[in-house]
């Protein structure tokens, strides 16, 4: 288990560990309605597919709670614009669309029992999706890394670790079950622009496991695919299509070319809450287009010149061709397809 | 021509722009020294290989103008320290060595006169050099823009502008080029991390032209390639060897990837002073490694965490097998290899 949380609920309320400020602090603002945790899923002080939608399911229950001794309209129509609110956060990643359809269907469920019975259902319920995520991020680690030698170097771009997840990580989790295993793991971190997840994060991360890791900037993966061994490229998704293309942090794309080339294996470790089977393939997926002020500099500091014309595509779609397997919590999926992925929900 | 000047000779002295302030502040520093000269080309006051080439060149003039009136000894000892530590500046771009080796030429050939007529000479040789430069890049510049549709969106690495060179520029000579021609020209702009010569140099020297540009992060490329239609990517170089393996700026050998992925054709634009027929294949061109500070932030502002390990090679090598086209003074030479590039100098 990391040593931190990434999310935690203390005196009936959410708290997120403020991922924008990682590494200089380590700060857990509070959250205590659905608009203020969609806020913080849209600013990025919670991200990460799995996070999201852990945060989701627990801003859903902050609603029901915040609203349990409403009349029954109010109660409704609180709910009904809570799940709009987070429903519209973020477009990519299918994790909080999962939760919030999960939180919705418990929702429902309840509708003979009183609203603070059902807050209380609820919360329980948020609880049980955060726990069962970090389950889940052990058994796909421990897959992942039956796939790993005994002394491997890995690959990752931008963060799907214990930050990204309820805890414990799917592309780190690998990482963090192979070093449990008694492995002798090494990352290299992209650093992964803009938002600088792999600098920021995936290192910061690391270093609180003791596991050794080297950040590089993100063009110079390739120089470090033909330079160095690396035994495996592992990354998350945001969002799996029912074919097996893969939505990811803008830059994966390029990481599973220059992986092909190099020989070396491109894994994508992620819960099958990823896998969104109602999307036939990557085409279909909306990419998510953030603010140009991510672009132009980080933080307070600026360095494009004023005026200058920015796109901001965060998220990019790796064809499942490129994708030597998925890593999921029901097993290993060589060469994903079509009927393969649709054999992980039979 | 550029509205700037990237190097000027003024009051006996060479001012460089100092490319690590812009686009905030265009200012230009003097240097009257070639230890000075070395220290901008270390640091970054000057950089792009012809442009380092050309300061190089006047650091050697600078410094016959300095010791003109030493004794004999004085003067060769002096020479002798200026050649080796502007040789010693940076390694990988050859121009540098190129422009050295040609000083260290006339100054051979003058042994004859007294030390302040060599001095003069080797100003004027400093400023053949410079203008020829510029004269280069406008051939090539044409020989390029012949290859671009009339209406052409290209995608670029680094900066290969006039920023680069002493006027006009490689790569976004072929831009400059085919614009002064009336084509209707678009750039996307990778930003270049580490050191942001993207973001801070190539769209402010084409804002300078009013060409359009659109920056975009450098792992965002790939995406781009595959969403809008690029009609040529071009890039500059800082060394070919002589089988025409390019090492360029880092990223370079990730775009020529995803442009052959893309059936996108990927030009090198350079003088034929960047060609070393000494080396062999790209495997032998060393590649600069610089200090782990640029790539755990920018400027002032820090985000990599404290004590994180970090690798920073900042050039890469593109097997010539990715390149479909040099463009050189000399012509366009498709799919350059040993002969075709030996053909060049014969």
């Amino acid at each position: 288990m990391a040593a931190f949380h990434t999310l935690r609920w203390i005196d009936d309320s959410l708290e997120l560990l403020d991922q924008r400020l990682l590494p200089d602090h380590c700060t857990y603002p509070r959250f205590d309605s659905a608009a203020a945790v969609a806020a913080a899923i849209r600013d990025l002080v919670v991200r990460g597919a799995p996070a999201i939608g852990c945060a989701a399911a627990y801003g859903i229950a902050l609603e029901a709670r915040r609203l349990r001794h409403e009349s029954q309209a109010g109660f409704d129509e609180g709910m009904h614009q809570a799940f709009a609110v987070l429903g519209n956060s973020r477009p990519t990643a299918v994790n909080l669309h999962w939760a919030l359809a999960r939180m919705r269907e418990r929702l429902q469920a309840s509708s003979g029992s009183g609203n603070a019975d059902r807050a209380v259902t609820l919360l329980d319920a948020a609880q049980r999706i955060a726990a069962e995520d970090v389950r889940i991020n052990r058994a796909l680690g421990a897959h992942g890394a039956a796939l790993l030698p005994d002394v491997a170097r890995v690959m990752t771009h931008c963060n799907a670790g214990a930050l990204a997840t309820a805890g414990h990580g799917t592309a780190l989790g690998v990482v963090r079950s192979a070093a449990l295993a008694g492995k002798k793991m090494e990352v290299i971190a992209n650093e992964t622009r803009p938002f600088l997840q792999g600098a920021r994060l995936t290192v910061w991360e690391l270093q609180q496991d003791g596991i050794p890791v080297t950040l590089i900037v993100d063009s110079a993966a390739g120089y470090v695919m033909g330079a160095r061994h690396i035994d495996a490229v592992i990354v998350g998704a945001d969002r799996v299509a029912a074919n097996g293309d893969v939505a990811n942090k803008i830059g994966t794309y390029m990481m599973a070319v220059l992986a092909k080339r190099h020989a070396i294996p491109f894994y994508v470790a992620c819960p099958l809450s990823t896998i969104d089977l109602t999307m036939p393939s990557g085409g279909d997926i909306p990419i998510e287009e953030r603010d140009s002020g991510e672009v132009a500099g980080y933080r307070d500091l600026r360095w494009a010149p004023l005026g200058a014309h920015i796109a901001n595509p965060v998220f990019d779609v790796t064809p499942a061709e490129l994708v030597t397997a998925l890593i999921t919590e029901k097993g290993v999926v060589q060469a994903p397809g079509r009927t393969t992925i649709q054999q992980l929900f039979n």
